[in-house]
C-alpha cells in the first residue's frame, strides 16, 4: 500500500490523485479496505462496476456530484445509516463545544464523547507537562499535587459524563498496570512532572494511571477501554514530516497476564466495573485474553481491532476466544473508523463473519439454530448496548 | 462464566443452584463445557431437550433419580464407559491406600497412580520444607542431604511403580530445565531447604529437578509428562478465600527451545526415554514443539490441553503440529477431567476432530483413505497405549 | 521422523536403507515431505502405487534404473522442469568456479549465485577471523581495518554480480539491526576480530552488518533477504558428530518491530531498495510482518519458510498476511530445496494453496474471478521475477 505515488507533482489535482488510486486499486485485493470501498461504491453511490483506470473519471464525477446533494450531508447519512449512537474520542482538555452545539441545534442524534486522557496521563505525550497545567486551569485544581491532579481528572470525567459520555479509552504502548502506595506514587508523579523520569519510570506512571482510572470508573461508572500494544511513530522520517499518529504504528508482542495483574488484584472481582480489552497481538486471544475474561467479572473482550478488523481477523477472534470466554464476555462489534461512509460496510462485514461462525457451529451441532439467531442479535446489538451502557 | 450468581443466599438449596445454572446455560454457548454437558445429558441421562429454565426441574429430578441407581455407581460407569485404564494424580507423600483398597476389593479395573512430585520439588509449593521432611520419614532417607533426597525420590517412584504407575507428571510455571554440576546443585538444594533461595534460585531448582526426573525416568522407565506455562493463583482474593488450584490459573507465554535445551542436551537422544510435552501457548505448536518433537527421539507431544481441549483447539493442534512432527510423535488423546461423567463426551469430541482433520487430508489427496482409518485408530488407541506404556 | 534406524549395521547397504525407509513411510503421513515424494514418484518415475514394504524393491529398481538414463541427468531435468532460473547460495569466499564452468560449457541455463556472507559477518561462524583474512587476500583489501573490510565486501558483491547474482541472503539468529556511528563500529569491529567480543557484542556486530549490507544493496541493487530466528545446533551430540547445519535447528520467538527499527529508520523509505523478510515464527505474520511490509516501501514478505513450506503453513501465511499487506507486498513462491527432484512438487503445492485461497476469496465475493486469475499468475511468476530482479 506504499507506492501510490503520493508526493508526485501530478497529485496537485484531486482528479489525478483519484486516477492514480484507481490505477492502483488492484493493490488492495484481499484487504478489508477493498471490501469497504466496494460496498460503499455500490450501496451508497450505486457504482457496481469494479473501479479501474477505465471508469475512474465516471466514478469521480458520480461521487463528486452525490457528495453535493442533501442526502449526503452528515446528518442525512447518520439517519440513513440508522445509527443510534456515535462516539467521538476526546482529550480531557477538549471543550466539548461541538457536542454542545449539536445538542443546542435541536438535532436529536446521540453523539457522545469518549474520555481519552492520554495527553495528560502519558509523560511521553507531546506537551505532557503543559497539558497537566492546562487541566489544572480548566478544573481550578492544583495539578502540581498528586491529589489535585486526581481531583482534576475526576472533574474532567464528570464534565464528560454530563455531555453523555459513557466510556473512557486508553491507548498505551503496553498493558502494564501498577498499584503503588501513596508515597511512592507521589514521588513518581513529581518525577514525571519535572521531566526527570526515565523511560522505565514514565512507563510505571502510565501503569499506575490505568489503575487510578479503574478506581474512578468504579466510582463514576464510566466503562474503561484499553487499547495497548502499538509502537507509535516507528518511521522517524514520516514522524518528522507529518507528526504523531500518521500511520507508522506497528503492533508488537503484548503481555496481559502479568501486566494486568496489579489492576485485577485490586478491582478484578468488581461486578460494577467494566474493563474492555483490545489487542493487536492475536497470539494472546486463546492464551491470555479469553482465560482472563472468562475468569474476572470486570473484564470483557473488545472486537478484533485495527489490522484485525477484517474477515479473517474477525473469524480468528471468534475461533480463538469463544471456547474459553463464550460469546457473553465479548462486547459485540464497534468500529473505530475515521471514514464516516465506511460505517455500514464495516458493520456488514462484522455481521457476516459472526453469522458465518455461528452457522458453522449450527452445522456441526455445537449450538442450535434458534440459539444462533439469538447470539447473532446479541453480538450485533444487545451486547454493545449493555457493555457500553448505551 | 463469571456471573452465575454463586455466593448469593438463594444458592443454599442445590435445586436453586441448578435453576440458576439452567437459566444461565446460554452463557456456555460455543464452549466445550456446553458440548460435554449436552452429550452427557443425552447419552447418559436420556435428556434430549436442551437444558433451560423451563425444564430445569425435570432435569434435576431425572439426574437425581438416576444417580441413585446401581448403574450410575462409579464401577458400573467405569465398565459401561469401557475404560481400560484410569490414572489418578498423586503426591509422592500419598499412601496410595485407595489404590491398594481397590486392588484388594477384587475389582479387576486398572486404576493406577501418576507420580506428581510438585509438592516436594517445587520450593514455592505450600509446605515444601515440611513435605521434604515427610518424604524423608516415609522413605527412611535423610532428605536434608541432596543424595538422600534423590534416593528418597527414587524410593517413592519405585513404590508408585509397584502400584502400577507408568508415568510422572510435572506442573511447573515454565519449561525451564537445568543441568548443574554436583557442587552447584548441593549448594542450591541447601538454599531452597533453608528457605533463603530467592525467586530466581527457586526457579533454577525446579529446572534442575526436571532434569533429575528425566535421569530417573531413564532408569526406571516411567514416562515423563511436563505441563508448563500456567500462572497459578492470579486472583489474590480467590486464593485467600479458597486456596490453591481454585480456577484463577492463567496461561502465559512459554519458551521451550532454550528452556528445554539443558535437559535435551543430556537426554534428548535417548530412545529409552519418553518425555511428553504439553502447552497452553498455542504459538509454540508450529514454532517450537513440532520441530523439537520431530527432532529429538525422546520427545512426544501431548494432546491439546486444558483451555485448548476443545474442537477448535484440537483442530489447531493437528493443523499446526502434523506437518512437522507427523502423527506418530503425538500420543493420541487423553483427557484430564475431574468430572467422571464427562469422559465419554471428551473422547467423542477428540475422535470427531481427529477424524475431521483426517477426512480433509483424504479429500485433498494428502493421505489415502485406508491410511486415515489406520491413523484414526492409532490416535484413539494404539499411540496412547504405547506412549504411556499401558 | 527420528527413529528410522539410521546408524544400525543393516544400513551399510543402500537397498536396505531404502527398505527401512519404505517400512517407515507411514511416519510421514500428513507431512509435506510425504506429498513431495508421492508427487515425484508418480510424476517423475511413474510409480503410482503408494510406497510400502511390499513394493520397496520395485521402487528401488525403477528409480535406480531411471537415474541412469539421459533424461534424468541434471541438465535434462532442468529443462524438463522448465526452470528459468536456479540460484545457488555461496560464501563470499567461494571462487564461483562452478558457475563459470557452466557458463563456459555453452549451456544456456541461467544458474546464478546468491551472496551469503554469514561466514565473514557472523563472529560465531566457525573460522570467522580466518575467513575475514581470506576475504582480504581475495580482494586485495586490508580487512583488518573497518573501511578495508567494507571495501572487500563491496568487491566480493561486485564479483558475484558479474556472475549474474541479483540477491544476498542473511541467516542470522535474530532480526536485530543496528546503526552505530563510525567510531563505535570501528571499536566493535576490532573487538570481534580480536575474538574478545562477548555474546552481546557479537550479536551487535551481526546487527550492524545487516544495516551495512542494506547500504551496499542500495548502491549495487542486490536484493536483500533476511532469514532470522533459528537456534542452530540445538543438539550438541549431533553437532559434535556431524557438525554445523545437520538438522538440529529449532525456531524460536522472533521480534521484528524493534529489531528492524534501526535499519528501517535509515533505509525503510527507499524505493530503490528491496528487503525480503522471512520468518519461522508465524505469530509475527499478522502482528509484525504484514504491518511492517504494508508500511515500508523497501519491505517485501518472502513465502512461508522451512517448517511452514507446507499446505497448512502456506495457507496460514496468506490468511494472516494478505488483509494487511495485500498480495503485492509478497514475492510469490520460491523454494529453497536441496533436493533437485522435489522442485516441481514444491511449486505444485504452492500454486494449489494460493489458488485455494484465491478461490475462497472469489466464492465469498471478496475479489472477482478475473482478478484471482491475475493474482495467481503474479504469485507464480511476475512477482518473483520483479522482486528478485530476474
Amino acid at each position: 500500500m506504499d507506492d501510490l505515488g503520493i508526493g508526485q507533482p501530478e497529485v496537485q489535482n484531486p482528479r489525478n490523485v483519484w486516477r492514480i488510486f484507481a490505477r492502483n486499486y488492484y493493490l488492495f485485493q484481499g484487504t478489508p479496505t477493498r471490501m469497504w470501498l466496494d460496498y460503499s461504491f455500490q450501496e451508497e453511490f450505486g457504482l457496481t462496476e469494479r473501479l479501474s483506470e477505465n471508469n475512474a473519471d465516471h466514478y469521480y464525477d458520480v461521487i463528486a456530484e452525490k457528495l453535493q446533494t442533501l442526502e449526503f450531508r452528515p446528518r442525512a447519512l447518520f439517519e440513513r445509516f440508522n445509527l443510534e449512537v456515535l462516539a467521538t474520542t476526546d482529550s480531557p482538555l477538549d471543550s466539548l463545544e461541538d457536542h454542545e452545539n449539536i445538542r443546542n441545534s435541536g438535532w436529536k442524534a446521540r453523539i457522545i464523547p469518549n474520555f481519552r486522557p492520554d495527553s495528560v496521563v502519558d509523560p511521553d505525550f507531546p506537551g505532557f507537562q503543559e497539558n497537566v497545567s492546562r487541566l489544572g486551569e480548566q478544573t481550578s485544581e492544583d495539578t502540581k499535587s498528586w491529589r489535585g491532579f486526581l481531583r482534576a481528572l475526576r472533574n474532567a470525567r464528570e464534565r464528560f459524563r454530563r455531555e453523555g459520555c459513557t466510556a473512557t479509552d486508553h491507548g498505551h504502548p503496553t498493558a502494564e498496570t501498577a498499584d503503588l502506595n501513596q508515597p511512592e506514587v507521589e514521588k513518581l508523579f513529581s518525577e514525571v512532572l519535572s521531566g526527570k523520569a526515565d523511560a522505565g519510570r514514565r512507563e510505571l506512571f502510565r501503569a499506575q494511571m490505568l489503575t487510578e482510572m479503574a478506581a474512578m470508573s468504579l466510582d463514576d461508572g464510566l466503562v474503561m477501554q484499553i487499547h495497548p500494544g502499538s509502537v507509535r511513530n516507528h518511521n522517524p522520517a514520516l514522524y518528522k514530516r507529518f507528526g504523531r499518529d500518521m500511520g507508522a504504528d506497528i503492533p508488537r508482542r503484548t503481555d496481559y497476564v502479568s501486566a494486568l495483574q496489579p489492576l485485577l488484584a485490586r478491582f478484578g472481582n468488581e461486578t460494577n466495573l467494566t474493563v474492555i480489552l483490545f489487542t493487536l497481538d492475536e497470539s494472546t486471544y486463546s492464551r491470555e485474553l479469553a482465560p482472563l475474561a472468562g475468569h474476572y467479572p470486570c473484564l470483557r473482550l473488545g472486537p478484533a481491532w485495527w489490522f484485525h478488523d477484517s474477515p479473517e481477523g474477525m473469524m480468528r477472534f471468534r475461533e480463538q476466544v469463544t471456547e474459553t470466554a463464550g460469546f457473553y464476555n465479548t462486547v459485540g462489534f464497534n468500529d473505530d473508523t475515521r471514514a464516516f461512509l465506511s460505517i455500514p460496510a464495516r458493520h456488514d462485514v462484522a455481521r457476516r463473519i459472526d453469522c458465518a461462525f455461528l452457522g458453522r457451529l449450527v452445522a456441526e451441532h455445537r449450538i442450535d439454530e434458534d440459539e444462533a439467531h439469538d447470539v447473532a442479535h446479541a453480538l450485533t446489538y444487545r451486547l454493545v448496548k449493555e457493555a457500553y451502557k448505551l
